[in-house]
């Protein structure tokens, strides 16, 4: 297993325990072999079929979306305790592969279960619309007597309350089962923490992003402040969306800049389809949750009837500051070439507005105290800085502001969004097309460059990400001598690329609309990857 | 005429080039006697009826609400050159006895009248809701072409476009001929600038607030950052409404602090009856101002239906801190007993949660630069600082904060609104009726507590005062010398207080709902208004 960030003799003790502690969580039935965990192949996502500890029939159930998962429980065809067993049994079995957990309590997902299954039995209906569902939960989102966790040790805590989310999703008749890691700071791009570095599952020399287990996560939700929903998605192949922010229940989480709003975090769902995103948000907002918390808008989800006039798509191959890895680049090819074949939605070419500049923004929001509260956070604990942590908080972007300084950082944001807004209408584009990262996924310790994601949460565009059904091919995507760079960023990110490296993962691409349009965002997803994978 | 602020040798000669050109801006026709001016009464508000200067038809003009003079140009029954010119010499009059105007402009209002009356002769349609409406402006929002500021000498201009909600009013069809005083920070519940001391028509002992010309003004747009709305109509028994943040255009005001989003300012009407209230939002709404402007939410006004349940009001007569003055208590007392008679409401005591706390918040969230901006803009413009503007200023609302402090303010104010919704909805009141101010009016550089209206801009309720019809009397109003203090802010507005020196202002009451409801604040508007004047 790959090491998570170090430190001084009590913050070893302290982890060591939580290893122990999630070691021994993990039954023994559900261990792999010590020679394949040695030894394992560089893509492991077919391992649960082949280990022999799920059941063909509950590989079966893992194989569900969500949306089916809950339809066939509402039919009595599926009982809530065997689907969480099974991916109880397959959260184990990738944990030991990409160190995806904080906290394993299937047991105690199992006696949920149980309660619902026994409702189920007496009053032939079920509690809620994710009645049975197994709901992964990042670390810092609080589940009542679970640990969680800021991203740091020390704000190690067990949870004496569920937050808001994890209240509704509860009411709603989801099951948890376990808690996901995310990283020191919460704010890489990857996922390397006390706990331990996570692997991306489909090519274990690169990154899964802040994602949960991969594959073995049937639907997780998370927190996005600058690409933690939509790059971990797109790393690990799989659907997600950050919507507006503010229109999904959030507040609660464990966080450690409390009051920062320059930038804002929205919390989304990562699933196994499209249908699922929409499912799950609509879920969430049926409880009408902007009625008990004051943060939230009164604007429920709905996808526009795209039928009556064409799609008008914007096409962006790059952002004029990184251009991404030639895998990216020959996915959005296609996809436009086959967009543009279609008779059903119009593609334009998108010019986008300065997202150099929004990018510059962004960063500097994010950590406008210097980076200071982090530095204390480490001592706190005894925890050695992570080199991606370092290089969050360093300058040029970010520095600690004084009072009229942020008010001016701020308002330069604000100048912005309507500068960016003005220039999106004159282009009379519905939605935008455009990479979800600079490449298919990080090597380890390489996500430094977050603006394929980071602009829209600068400007509170929702976005979503989808698997084009490709993965890296080195015949089909060698690396780019040719052209010239676009800046330090650039070069960076070019200097990373060699196919074989990247072989086998999959490529998703990313769709963007204007705020409060995460409607339109998944309307256009559904015609898109229609068309895409036609 | 009462003074302005003062300043230093280039103030004056700025000031006096600004208060001649103003004083030429109104035609010699238009103006008072001078005997009245030397010794106006204490009540000023029939002179526009007995001065002359207005015709019998324009007197009835101006007697008109907003909603009946568009549905009269509409209907061709009257002319928009008729209109603006009634509303032009009612102007002129009013700031020669009150001195409410920064900027006079009746030729190019009149001019734009007779555009808009050609049109409408050759095509028999308006161009939009507002055709020939006259507006008036704060001094704050820019109008193309004219003097406007951010309430510092330093920062008067001649702006070189509309701001965004003029520039959709005049798309409308609204008529500019008028500018309005504002105070010196915009940030007094008076309005006491460099271009003079702006007096309470209905009482010239007392302020009406940060208003604009009192019966001058058919209809006003303002900011609200902690009351400018209400307050002001409440001194001068207008209605006004305050809406929810981001639901009404906003952007592109004078202002000193942007992007100091800590707490947020909405802008509004103030109007002569409330049904011109709900006219003018939907009016504004109708253009769909959330395409242009990224900082909206597009969450158009719509009235519940509250015919089918009885409407649950909450009664508040204080709010723990400062006791209001005996008319207020007397107008809630009267209205609180004839609701209570009504079949048509329920009508409970509404339990206040920490309203201490919360404008303890507010102020601190107000200028956490430590009121540095100011003092740099005073300086200049070699202006001295007036009593409110320090007050407003100092210690220990007012502190400079680092950034993390800023964040544990903002974090305090998350926690306060969440707390604060909990017990509301505890109540299950749909809306609250209490005070919007700790009197009547204030005199002159006495509103030292802005805690009935503050407290809805923390939580962004949207709240909206209304004339009860009732005036102070001495004979009704006696000071209560009995009750003990409340605190020391009490105790300064208790001083304050003297029959004689309120005598004959009009006494009105406030009604607020949470966020986003401000279609049931109006709604609730139009049957509590009903019963208590009934």
């Amino acid at each position: 297993m790959t090491s998570g960030s170090t430190g001084n003799a009590y913050f070893k003790q302290q982890v060591s325990a939580q290893l122990s502690r999630l070691q021994n969580q993990i039954p023994s039935s559900y261990h792999l072999p010590e020679s394949l965990l040695d030894n394992p192949p560089l893509n492991v996502t077919s391992i649960p079929e082949t280990c022999g500890i799920l059941t063909k029939e509950e590989l079966a159930i893992t194989d569900l979306d969500a949306t089916d998962i809950v339809t066939k429980i509402r039919s009595g065809e599926l009982t809530a305790v065997a689907v969480v067993t099974a991916f109880g049994k397959r959260a184990a079995i990738a944990h030991q592969l990409t160190a995806c957990l904080t906290d394993f309590f299937l047991e105690e997902g199992i006696q949920r279960a149980k309660e619902l299954d026994a409702y189920f039995k007496v009053h032939g209906t079920t509690i809620g619309p994710l009645h049975g569902l197994p709901i992964s939960i990042k670390d810092h989102m609080p589940v009542k007597g679970r640990w969680g966790s800021a991203g740091f040790l020390s704000t190690l805590q067990i949870s004496s309350d569920d937050c808001f989310l994890t209240s509704v999703l509860r009411d709603l008749g989801a099951v948890f089962y376990v808690k996901t890691n995310q990283p020191q700071t919460i704010m890489h791009l990857e996922s390397q923490s006390f706990y331990g570095r996570t692997l991306n599952p489909h090519n274990l020399n690169l990154s899964p992003g802040g994602s949960s287990g991969g594959e073995a996560a049937l639907l997780a939700l998370k927190g996005d402040g600058g690409g933690s929903i939509r790059a971990p998605c797109a790393f690990a192949g799989l659907y997600g969306i950050r919507p507006t922010s503010y229109t999904f229940p959030f507040s609660g989480i464990l966080w450690y800049q409390n009051g920062n709003d320059g930038t804002t975090v929205s919390g989304g769902p990562m699933c196994r389809s499209a249908r699922d995103l929409e499912m799950l948000i609509k879920a969430a907002q049926s409880t009408e949750p902007w009625l008990r918390d004051p943060s939230l808008f009164p604007i429920p989800l709905q996808l526009p009837n795209i039928s009556q006039k064409k799609l008008r798509i914007g096409v962006m191959f790059h952002d004029r500051v990184v251009m991404p890895h030639p895998p990216v680049l020959r996915a959005l090819r296609l996809a436009e070439t086959k967009l543009r074949a279609s008779e059903e939605v119009e593609v334009v070419e998108y010019v986008p507005y300065n997202h150099k500049e929004g990018y510059s923004i962004i960063r500097g929001l994010y950590f406008y105290d210097g980076g200071e509260t982090i530095r204390r956070l480490l001592k706190d604990g005894g925890e050695d800085i992570l080199p991606l942590s370092e290089w969050v908080i360093s300058p040029p972007h970010t520095r600690n502001l004084t009072a009229t300084q942020s008010w001016e950082l701020r308002h330069k944001r604000d100048l912005f969004r309507h500068a960016y807004l003005q220039q999106w209408r004159e282009q009379q584009v519905d939605v935008l097309l455009c990479p979800p990262y600079t490449g298919v996924a990080p090597r380890h310790d390489t996500a430094r460059y977050w603006g394929y994601t980071a602009i829209w949460n600068l400007l509170d565009y929702p976005g979503a990400v989808f698997p084009t059904g490709l993965v890296v091919d080195p015949a089909l995507d060698p690396a780019d001598s040719l052209a010239s760079s676009l800046g330090p960023e650039d070069s960076y990110n070019r200097q990373q690329y060699e196919p074989n490296v990247y072989v086998g993962a999959p490529i998703n691409l990313q769709i963007v609309a204007p705020r409060f349009n995460d409607g339109m965002v998944l309307a256009a997803l559904n015609v898109i990857e229609r068309i895409v994978k036609s």
